[in-house]
């Protein structure tokens, strides 16, 4: 086998893709700063049990173990930065306010999570600590807005659901709340026989409430139906008020839909509230996720309210148009000082100056020379 | 033990310092561009044949090694970005002109080289593939210089060494030759017993000069002091010619001073002609690596002769002055027409504009709010 393959699902990025990607990464970043969000680069690898507080069997299987050759223990590789952020924000800065906190870095997936998902993702993402209302959740939903149509896309569904609505039902039944975890599986794949089998036992009411989930998917109607079907609850008429105006918040925006799926539980298992999806054009699978996990915190000695969102840059950048090539400026080789006098005035200014090598040519690259340092009259002079 | 621990020489890096790091980064990475060098990203992780091409022992054990699920061969994550890029441009760019690549991201170590050296150095560097000619290691190091001085390092030494005196060395000498990695640790540790004993079995000549190796350390007299010395072979005058000639590039250079050490041969054993270590004040350590490494292509199927330079981002950020608190402005939360329109238009213009959030407060953070939007006489206005 050559050894420059490299394995299924992992990829270099080439230097125009490259620099695509470093383009959109500064302008997000800038973007979260504007709002207020302080950057934070949380390790490449942890104390495994740190990795996965809080979090799911998904993650752990995510997620690649090594052992620590100076502690012995388990180390894994960060798969996701969510608990990674909470910790910081829990245990290092330690505020009693509000804090936004955001982030860019590289995460790896043992496998990956479709056919031709990358196994080295770029995360990107934003997160709100110390604030349990909607207003928190409407600024993450509307700076992820903004981070798309950073992105250029103009057009973004997002899909809303609520774990709250779950969790209203099962705290009546605590039957059917032994079962939880695989409760979320099927609800997500809206299995209904499987529900319908896994039910046998639930009170009658958690039943009829489990199997309707699954139809509750649409346009914001579906708020009026769910008021209609679900039980009386009030966990569940808090959880549909609060989607309700979420609903009324992204429709404030040119260019983003709004859809409803109170089954769309998704897999990390953290999520306390709210969550959301996002959906751009010319892709299948969502391209951002968040929401609410108020209790990561927990596991670190501070349980904070949380809420947030994060998407693969690459992904993203995949979809934008490439990056064109710069004009250049081609030098000769020397050491002459009024040729590097020259060279260093005109990078001053901002141009991409090349130095001459025997053996360059213009091929291929990003960069196209369509200047040049020539001596004449005595003087170096920059010629077309 | 509790679970926010991170294993040692594994740390997060909180706002102040990210932000400092992330501007250095963008920096480092705008000026490498106004050179010519074009961007790559290559994986975090790679078959670990691939990782270790054309490298020592030294860079297997610092690896950490995974089983890959997909292909149940051995990965590896990359400790050093310097082989993944030369694969890059000798495999997937497959140029045969002068090639000018950089890269920027995290690298794992599986020990830390020092007792506080991190084993997570985020690696930044330049390459140059495809000129064999003293040329591009006098770009290469101007290059150097000038990332030191954007980084606020106004003094500098370089320390230079060439292999090609060693490699002509040994060349006249079978015996010596089979022990050569053996030679390289001796002589970086300057151990003169250890090179008395190994050398017994070796030609007169061989011996002498490897004892007399160790003490030709110092500034640009040493080089003088080697002609006389050091047998008078064609590719020793040729070496000690090219360390010449970068001696008098080097000195053109304010607050750059430059040394001699034809011992310090760096663990990576992949160079091959000129190297350099770069000093700053304050750190012990060379803050940066550098040099030849003509052959490291050949494993991927092309030889091209390539020089290039990196070092920790992280470490010479941390050797810099804190970033300042930047004044932002405090936004009421809310909906109105109004208000969202004053808000982004004050964004518009690189303002931070913060919403307060129900429990926010300026604390510790790295914004300083100065100004705030109110509403008087029936407008959004912004006030001190």
């Amino acid at each position: 086998m050559p050894n420059w393959l490299l394995p299924e699902n992992i990829a270099d990025v080439l230097p125009s893709e490259a620099r695509k990607i470093e383009e959109l990464r500064r302008r997000l970043l800038d973007n979260f700063r504007l709002y207020g969000y302080e950057l934070v680069m949380p390790p490449m690898l942890e104390y495994l049990e740190s990795l996965l507080s809080g979090a799911g069997k998904d993650l752990d299987l995510r997620t690649f173990k090594l052992v620590d050759q100076l502690s012995g223990r388990t180390l894994g590789i960060r798969s996701d930065m969510t608990t990674q952020v909470a910790r910081i924000d829990a245990h290092l800065l330690n505020r009693t306010s509000v804090t936004r906190l955001c982030y860019a870095g590289s995460v790896l997936h043992t496998k990956p999570s479709g056919l031709h998902a990358t196994r080295e993702p770029l995360q990107i993402g934003a997160e709100i600590y110390g604030h349990a209302g909607i207003e928190a959740d409407v600024e993450i939903q509307k700076l992820l807005l903004a981070s798309m149509s950073l992105a250029g896309m103009t057009k973004v569904r997002l899909d809303l659901c609520h774990v709250g609505v779950l969790g209203a039902i099962l705290a009546q039944d605590p039957v059917a709340k032994q079962v939880e975890l695989e409760l979320y599986s099927l609800l997500q794949a809206k299995d209904v026989p499987g529900l319908k089998e896994i039910s046998t036992g639930f009170l009658e009411e958690t039943r009829n409430a489990l199997l309707e989930l699954p139809n509750l998917y649409g346009d914001v109607k579906v708020l009026e139906q769910a008021r209609e079907i679900l039980p009386k609850l009030p966990a569940i008429k808090n959880a549909l008020d609060e989607l309700a105006f979420l609903v009324s918040f992204v429709s404030l925006h040119e260019g983003a839909e709004v859809t409803i799926d109170l089954a769309d539980l998704r897999g990390l298992h953290y999520h306390s509230g709210v969550t959301f999806a996002a959906y751009v054009p010319g892709l299948p699978n969502a391209v951002a996720h968040g929401g609410r996990y108020d209790h990561v915190g927990e596991s670190f000695g501070r349980a904070r309210p949380a809420t947030g969102f994060s998407f693969d840059l690459r992904e993203l950048a995949r979809l934008m148009p490439g990056a064109e090539r710069k004009n250049a400026i081609l030098a000769p080789w020397g050491l002459e000082v009024g040729l590097r006098e020259k060279i260093a005035e005109l990078r001053e200014q901002g141009e991409i100056v090349i130095q001459h090598l025997p053996g360059h040519k213009n091929e291929l690259d990003e960069f196209d020379c369509n200047r040049a340092i020539v001596f004449e009259h005595g003087n170096w002079i920059l010629k077309s």
